[in-house]
């Protein structure tokens, strides 16, 4: 944010200070805080007193510098070199050794990062709920509620302890199984594909059997792998009466008001929601703006060709000299000049972007209308690729065997094939023509929950089913019980009467 | 429509004649078009021309009067008078026989009602499409999108033969089968009952037996007995190819582009939707205006204790004298003024609202927060009272056995206990606390319809499979194939196993 942006978003904070509701933040690290702080600052210029919850291990925040947002910061016996240091591992993991390994040496690697990151998120909620005075300051200052990004646990559970209610915002749980399980969310298999599947919403037989056993293999790795250690950790912390089940992890996350999903129609394959789903991708973009002088001139020396914009995401701090060298000579076979950028802000006039496929880039080229070269790595990437494939509008390459003329020829068919333009103005169209745009829905439903303590009339009866009275198993099971008792006992009727007549005329023909 | 309002938009329709778009309507009669009249009106404010398809024997409809409306009568050899005994012959059916009779005999009369309706509609959808100077005329006029309320079929043939896409607006369709089946709306039992069941969300294991049923009934008679005639009448208008499935009445259905749901989530049970499913419920309500001197008067005349307001509705024309003096001898018995009503514009103020239970009647309680003492006939009016008792804002009588007793109880219960004018007006700031109004939001799906010809982003791929792999039941069934086989061969190998070794211990026994 530029140094008057922020002075004027202090200077509402200041002057709205006691007129609007105070909103306290359990961010997520990297690029998840962007998306976030697109609906702070929108609560902060209506009035709003927004508090950041903020470990001092956190690598994109710096609680020093002039912000809108108000930040409490929970000091953790973890230094933000740590968490690099264990971020780059799972991203040299991801690049360099996923495939390179056996499978079962992949897996083992990546329990192992998982595991390590749960800890570090335990010892950021431990230092948060044991630090007494921060608790105590927070009950005192009575929030209106509580917006989490639940990519690790610990949100929910603070705003139970503070008694408040809570909003979600979230690209996706792993497995998506938060928003299936805990959220009540349906997914029929048979045409809403798993996530990091990489499938689309049309399958075939066999994929829909592959589509089934993701589903049942998330589910599986986050009932006994993930969720398992953090239920005791909840019921600890909750407390349960005596005759009471435990408080798990899944039924606190269940309680979330509304859940605000960074994608919309132009993103996502059509499926089943809830009234208190709300998808609001693309959020943080804005119309483009005046372009620096240096890279005005940058695109006016392009000529009748244009620009096309490269960027890796704000995680890919150097590539391999093999693979930029791969990149570079492909770039040279194009008369487009490349920008290579951080920001995408300059997204709007290039006749291309070539992206590692993350949400908040996409949705830059979705409001722009630009054709996508994807070259995705990790996460959810595979997937948004795979989505703006789906709808035409982007060509899909392999990152670990990508060549010099995969590059190449990637480039050249959405730079002359007219139809990856015509399918990227067609999102855009689709996403410029909403009834409200999604930052305003985002903040809406914020300030609903503010106003009325909670939205719920929102929340589905699902929650207090089991999962079998939800599948309505219990029903079938005594259905089928019952026809098969009745089936039963008509055959053994059948067979008595046969036996009787049977005999009967055995009797009469002895006669 | 009072005349100043007709003549303004009058007015608008000539200025705003050829600024707009052009929509074809194809309407319901009785009170399903006061809710569509709503919408029309709102499209020819902004500049829109409205073509109405009017069967010259519909009993609301008046082409000669004056209207912002464009008529295209469809002259029909049914009188308004046969329309209005067949109605008057149902209704006396729903109030006098249906449980004084045995159920084969019910169910035999009202199959022979809805018969005879059937016939109705065919013979309207008939005369249109023989028509040819109309018909000529109507795809001359180049529409951009058809309206219909798919109460009875006919109106998305119509809008198949002239190409153009088209909007639902529609309250439930019986059994919500269209909804369901046509629509792919999904209707998990364990919680979303079904229509016209009376349950609830919150169902006990009986309850939710019951709710299986209901589906499953309704189901089977809307696929063996309503469809199955139609379906024949589809693909005959419009063909099918050689060794091409024939063109069902629910296929054709099912290409609606969006589907306006005429309740929200102040009356509804949260429950799974579509994004092409948008619920404007209330869309009718308008603020309160001054009223009238006389009513003024009789309002102040009250004094303290306020009036209730009295309705039943726009179908019910005479009460039996034993009815009316039933509730003539209960309203006598509360200090309350009543007053009745057949307009609902003057329900602002009152303190209580004895209604029937009807869709639009009970939006504008929940729009002025009225309390509800409701007395259902028929159709969807025992369900809306009990989506208003389970809420906390009506108590529910039963028209067949009701007493003086009962009405004067439940309207004292209304009046004298705070917790059902609290939960009314709970209900009406949901209503009044949405981003864009249900009005503004129903017009703006038919406009971006028209705007891009279609919502095929909206549009889940479930319309793309069957049933059975819509439920998954293929691949379901082949893995329980598979497992059944590995198992089989698996004990086959035990018992081999177990043979041989058993064979060479006794061999070894021998020797």
């Amino acid at each position: 944010m530029a140094g008057k942006e922020v002075a004027v978003l202090w200077l509402l904070a200041v002057l709205g200070y006691g007129s609007g509701g105070k909103v306290l933040v359990w961010p997520a690290d990297n690029s998840h805080w962007l998306n976030m702080e697109s609906i702070l600052q929108e609560l902060v210029v209506r009035g709003h007193e927004v508090t950041v919850l903020l470990p001092s291990c956190f690598l994109i925040l710096n609680a020093t510098q002039s912000s809108p947002f108000q930040f409490e910061v929970i000091e953790v016996p973890i230094t933000k070199k740590e968490i690099a240091t264990l971020l780059q591992e799972a991203f040299y993991f991801w690049f360099h050794e996923e495939r390179a390994q056996p499978l079962w040496k992949g897996v083992y690697k990546m329990a192992q990062m998982l595991s390590k990151m749960e800890k570090v998120t335990k010892i950021i909620c431990d230092e948060a709920l044991n630090n007494k005075a921060l608790m105590k300051r927070l009950k005192a200052s009575n929030f209106d509620v509580l917006l989490a990004d639940p990519l690790a646990p610990s949100g929910e559970l603070i705003a139970e302890k503070l008694g408040i209610p809570f909003v979600y915002t979230i690209r996706f749980s792993m497995g998506n199984t938060v928003e299936r399980l805990c959220g009540t969310l349906p997914a029929p298999p048979s045409y809403v594909p798993a996530i990091i599947s990489r499938l689309t919403d049309r399958m075939s037989f066999l994929e829909r059997l592959k589509n089934i056993f993701a589903y049942a293999a998330q589910d599986f790795v986050y009932h006994y792998f993930f969720w398992a250690s953090w239920d005791q950790y909840y019921t600890d912390v909750l407390g349960k009466a005596v005759f009471e089940w435990p408080t798990t992890l899944c039924e606190t996350m269940g309680k979330a008001e509304i859940w605000l999903i960074r994608t919309y129609w132009d993103f996502e394959f059509p499926r089943p929601f809830l009234p208190n789903f709300e998808f609001v991708g693309g959020l943080h973009c804005q119309p483009a703006k005046p372009l620096p002088k240096e890279m005005e001139e940058f695109v006016q020396s392009s000529g009748k060709h244009g620009i096309v914009v490269f960027s890796l995401g704000s995680m890919v701090y150097n590539l391999s000299d093999e693979k930029s060298n791969i990149i570079a000579r492909a770039l040279s076979q194009i008369p487009q000049k490349v920008s290579f950028l951080s920001s995408l802000k300059q997204l709007l006039g290039s006749w291309a972007f070539i992206t590692h496929g993350g949400t908040n880039g996409i949705y830059e080229a979705i409001y722009h209308g630009i054709p996508m070269v994807g070259i995705p790595m990790f996460a959810d990437q595979h997937d948004n690729i795979a989505h703006m494939r789906a709808k035409g509008a982007a060509v899909a390459l392999d990152f670990s065997t990508l060549t010099t003329q995969d590059l190449a020829d990637a480039l050249k068919t959405v730079l002359n094939n007219s139809t990856y333009k015509e399918n990227a103005l067609r999102l855009s169209k689709i996403h410029h023509d909403q009834p409200v745009t999604p930052l305003d829905r985002a903040v809406f439903w914020v300030e609903f929950v503010m106003r009325h303590k909670g939205a719920k009339h929102l929340r589905p009866a699902a929650h207090h089913l089991t999962w079998y009275q939800y599948h309505s198993l219990d029903v079938l099971a005594f259905l089928f019980t019952c026809t098969a008792i009745a089936v039963f006992i008509l055959v053994k009727c059948c067979v008595f009467c046969c036996r009787k007549c049977g005999k009967g005329i055995a009797k009469r023909k002895k006669e």
